[in-house]
């Protein structure tokens, strides 16, 4: 039984090695990462039981991304296969200040892009879970994404899930106009919510301190908990991370992390599953600790996917210092 | 001025290293490859002036096609750029008997498919050339390159230049009935047409000998010249090469070369650029040395792109042997 | 529920790149293989669900191993897990004629080494299944692992299942007569013998041709199938392959494959599973024709592990050729 | 046309990856700088044609110099080759704190340094140009070299060109002596002088704050221009980066850039393409902020080439932040 | 005649690239490492002849490491050679804040360990000799081990020479307990003790000032020396070092060191290399100059080995910059 | 003491992987090469004591020489050190049917083609000596090589030692014309000529069966052993090995190697290096076994260094057989 169903897209995520950018190389590195895939592994990985939905051309390329769940023992039984479509792509340059690391995306016409809301059989997939996670990326890949995951946040509801939702706004796929109206839809529906200021103010517009903008959108939407990650760009190559969240009171991280930066794509992903996993086994408090960690940890290794176990996790949060171990 | 015009599509080709499966890989070689960019560089490295005509977008995948064209001096000014569609790709996985090498294509919306007739200027890229070359799959790449690719031969035509068409039938671009009816109306055009057995029996069902199967083609449609390509495939790692051609007489290869092979592909664009400076700067008769000895050499070296200098080629025809050279 | 389970250890593979000597290398190729899991994998890639049984230290090294069982699809939750001890490693260093490539083992005192019969619930993890396979390299590792050998044997016909067993005799683990007191007390329960004229002639002296020694195993043990594998040794790079099967009537391939090896190692283990998969889907016949596709394909990528899919098995046995598949 | 035209000596450059010294190394990245070329390079990427004169052996390492100024659009129909002479090297370790980074140069006897005045037809090679560039490194490598350069200079002014001077001092080259001697004949031909204060000490002699030093320039040599390049040494993996130009009156940079580096070589003439394009643009400060700019870009990638679109000097110009950008 | 010798355990060390974690990485970077055979290498670097005596097993991994020694110019005629055990391993990966380096160790079973104190001829090994150095790991591999490493100490005083002793405890080969009680027999016979407040304070529980901790190791064992390293752990990839040294008086560094690390391993072991060069060449203020100087330099290069001449020592000492020198 | 010294020349060797032309690569491997030390390496390895004599330039470039020789326990006291020149460097193209591989050549000024006779001091190399060997490349590098070259063997001579030679022509350092005169001047110094018909054929004319050469070789110059390598060359990548020796008598080999070849640089080199060990140790018979079996061998391996243990040559020369050894 999957106690966390997560549902998005993951692409193979092509790197040029060594700061090269993209325009330079002769090579790529192949790792694989999607917002709610790497949520699900992570969360996996601490040894709670997860599932992935999502739908996948049937070729090599296809097999890499079920391969990658089934390494970090994510569930992969409910993938829908098809021999149409495409897998997606993601070309990642990293930088080094003052260059800033960019992504291009090459998605379009993806398996998930084509995905009915008929395809996947929700109750089925839902049975014995807790908790369903999706985040604004999922709706913004076409018209039958957005319509699959209002069906899927139905069908979660439905089945007495909590609903958790990363607002993850991607200006290549929408404007906000249509990110906004889309979210307005869905986001009643939401227990958890997980953003930056950023989105909220992209997104909604909202501005002010990070505790207002919670109080805002908890306001406005009636979540049961809204998580803030608050990431400090000190350099390309260099930052800092702490979040806050907004329940029946306000919840802040005890420490903030300082992190030299091999690889940050994933690291809100890893936060999304420190959380959820916190939360669901104990509450807030220890959902923000364990949050903050494995966002941390994640920037210091290449590739979207946390590779951590839960040790490490205590040993983050118990102030390991910096020393080599032996 | 540019001596020889080619037009098609050029994609990144992405191969997992050392014979892996591409689904075992973590990394991708990143080179260059399409049939006619292909053709326009191994002329271009002989030292007579070539153009390569296609679309492509923007961005740093498109900007490293033309590089490469550019690199071995193919003149680039004639391309169409957009900011739209994407750059195609295709994943090369290399075999070894008993598995033969594999391509899948992920170029479908790709920039040149977009292509209209009216966004090149055939007047001008045309202006003192003497050969427009081609092949079947440019348009088979989408109508609109069907249109444009109808529009370039009669231009070509209408400029005074020859025209040279490599059949390439690809069986994941189109069925073979939508691929006669296009070629018949293209080839009354053409004046010289280069092709395998393989490609003439799917597409027109043409059987018999080699001799016999050049006949058929040029009394059908008037072709002034017909190279058909032997290539014996005696194993994964090994072939043999040759070829024919049908014009005044029947011209045939003095010399059968032996390949060890690194790398197949391109060495039938090889061919074809041999062929066509042969013949452009002496005859048949060096058409087919010069193809042949292209071709042969082109499986030694990885990548779609001949490193080649003439002086090689001359070696090659005049029966360099297997020992180191110092 | 699994229908197949394999029993026996799965080390690191560590192999020097381009040829290399171990002696000059300075980087390591980092693969996963072992006989049984090997064999548990192929299966598991045709889709009939697999576990596989080992013992194996909780660190990275541990991890490793079971996230590649797990990324293809086998069942790994038997696995017993321990925070002593060591995980088994083997370099392998691949030749070129006149040098054969060469194997050393690192294995001395991994996990596996230490089982106890108590520690696996055989009767747990043979529920539903059909058939359990391990060889002779199981036993050989300790004392302890011979007599975990000897109890799942007991323990799987027990629960009525086949047992399969590869006699795979190694060396550098055990003297011929140690391997051979100990088979002599297994191979009465075993009901498919999967093994090669070499190690019969090591293990029990037997000489002959094929068929006769099928025969004296058959005669002695009273196996339901002997199957012999034929490997063909042309060169280090060049080999051929074919098969046969001792049962009800003599069973022969109906093909010879040719294979240009890139590399040899789980090759009979690809055998192996194509052999039991095909015999338990359908018959002898099929477990030829699939053991025999699958072990020459094997030899044509790196690593241990058969990247194939069901339909390139069929295209082998359907004779696919030699030329590159657009 | 081109309109900008530069003269110099290009290298194989021959780096250790990750950090290694050249004496651990088993393996060498292989990319193509120098000085003049390295401008012509970035200028051409702007959109600004550019040609390169230099002299090249006509092997396989000389068609890889040319191949790269090719590759990014620079004209190389005026390089002269030959058959005699080599290509010259330059082995580049990368340091970090306290060790910092290396050149060995293995460039005696190099083409270039063979280099003949009456080889290169400079009236031909600057008809239609603008602006003709070279640097202290040029008239170093011989004194046919140094020779060569003067006519090129007096060729320039000859033809009314503006003439741009990197000072660029080389100890391993030359002495300080006779640099300076050198210098005093061709400087009062020059109206752009790019160079550090560090170079003017050891050149000149010269001391005193930077504006001091420029005024004493301007007023010695009768420059046009005095640019002086600013570079802030913080470590060996850390740097700022600044400028100041004086001409009718002295400008200096709007910003300062810092910089996480990994690789600082080739920003001296990542400067320099961008004074001189923005100069002949528009004016100098536009020059100051596209110098500072792509200097300060260049050190975030490996290699000599700034591979940078004029849109991204742009986002630098108007402040862009370090955050990913999708 | 070797002027220092030296005893103890080398690896093969595995280094997953790229600040991989082990779990994630597919291939490894080999090189050798052990704390007395980093220091005999650095050592030899300089000019002064050493030889490391230790014990390995004669496969293609013991040869890796003699050779490796041998290649830095180590005398290895003393090595004992075995056809039995194995050699150790051990893997390293390299973190980022907030993740540390890590070591796992694979090194039980290795040659050394089965030492036995007659298999090496101290007397022959000590002609001639001015100083033996071990370390507190030697003793620590195993029973048979602390008995070599006694006697060795025994015969290296009994020859005259000075005998130099790293602390280096590490936990994961015995307790504190085993370490307090072997180190209190083996430090009478120690001259020149080299050790870190860390290592002192967890296996004699000293606690205090480097000075006091320094006084009170040299009244309670004698010690001629005490030298104390005070590396500074600003963050993983950056850091301080100077050091002190107790003899007849106080030494301290005159400079302190600022490292960006590439690889931190082996920079105690250049440490306490420099520092004896130091002190047999001139004294204890050589000694500490170059003891920090090689250490700090160390960081700045991957792998154990210490790539660095006294040319390059020199320049540290004297204040190098960190501009790059051509 | 050494029983063997060689001179000559060591360049670094610099490879594109996986068959890529020069033209076209970005990496470089990086190995050391060069025909005296390849044999003296080989010798060493068999456990006979050996010394290189050369000329280097103290850089790292050098010190990678060095470095090698040493590692494999080749005694390199006797190198003269300077800090002029350069270190030669050798480009390798590895080829595939029909493209055979190229060698480049860089060569020239290197540090060695400034040796002058004075700077060895012979009688000290060649004590406790039995035997010196060069071959035709070291005098070819300059007039000084020249006359230090025929100083070595007259000092040879002089102290009693064998004298081995090579012919070794390398048509891109001089003339037949200069290689006859010189060589004439020499062979009558010499013991034991190694040569193959090609070379003789170039440098003297001489033409016929190979014992006929062997026979005209003898008589003309007094050898006492003349050996001749006959070399198959089947294709690029396939060749074949055997060898005569002509001495009281005609000695042929008594098995023929079949190669798959990764490598054959250095291949006559091993077959010196183990003619010389079998004839030094017990006889021609054993020289040819183990020259052939080492030549073979070295085809296996990337590099010019033989890494081969003596256990391995006597499994070649008692016919192992292809299977892989575990």
């Amino acid at each position: 039984m999957n106690q966390v169903v997560t549902f998005g897209e993951a692409m193979l995520r092509l790197t040029p090695p060594n700061y090269q950018r993209l325009e330079q190389t002769v090579s790529l590195d192949v790792t694989v990462g999607g917002s709610e895939l790497n949520s699900a592994i992570a969360i996996s990985r601490l040894g709670m039981k997860s599932a992935w939905v999502s739908k996948l051309t049937s070729n090599p390329l296809g097999r890499i991304i079920a391969n990658k769940a089934r390494e970090q023992g994510v569930d992969t039984s409910h993938i829908v296969w098809t021999k149409e479509h495409r897998i997606g792509l993601y070309f990642l340059e990293q930088g080094a200040t003052p260059r800033s690391s960019r992504v291009i995306y090459d998605r379009k016409n993806s398996a998930i892009s084509a995905i009915q809301p008929n395809e996947v059989n929700w109750a089925e997939v839902f049975k014995g879970a807790k908790l369903f996670h999706t985040s604004g990326i999922t709706p913004a890949l076409s018209k039958s994404a957005t319509e699959t995951t209002k069906a899927a946040v139905k069908a979660a509801k439905a089945a007495g899930l909590l609903v958790s939702f990363d607002m993850n706004y991607r200006a290549t796929l929408w404007s906000t106009d249509e990110a906004r109206q889309c979210f307005t839809e869905i986001l009643p529906d939401v227990d958890i919510l997980l953003t930056t200021d950023e989105d909220t103010n992209r997104v909604f517009g909202y501005e002010g301190s990070y505790e207002e903008i919670a109080h805002k959108l908890k306001d406005t939407f009636g979540f049961k908990i809204v998580a803030i990650t608050l990431r400090q760009v000190i350099s390309v190559l260099r930052g800092g991370w702490s979040s806050l969240a907004l329940a029946d009171k306000l919840y802040k991280s005890k420490k903030r992390y300082e992190m030299e930066i091999i690889d940050r794509v994933g690291a809100g992903d890893s936060f999304t599953a420190g959380f959820l996993f916190g939360y669901l086994t104990e509450g807030i408090e220890k959902g923000i600790a364990y949050g903050d960690a494995m966002s941390a940890f994640k920037h210091s290794m290449p590739g979207d996917v946390l590779w951590m176990t839960e040790d490490e996790v205590k040993a983050q949060i118990s102030g390991e210092d910096a020393k080599i171990k032996r």
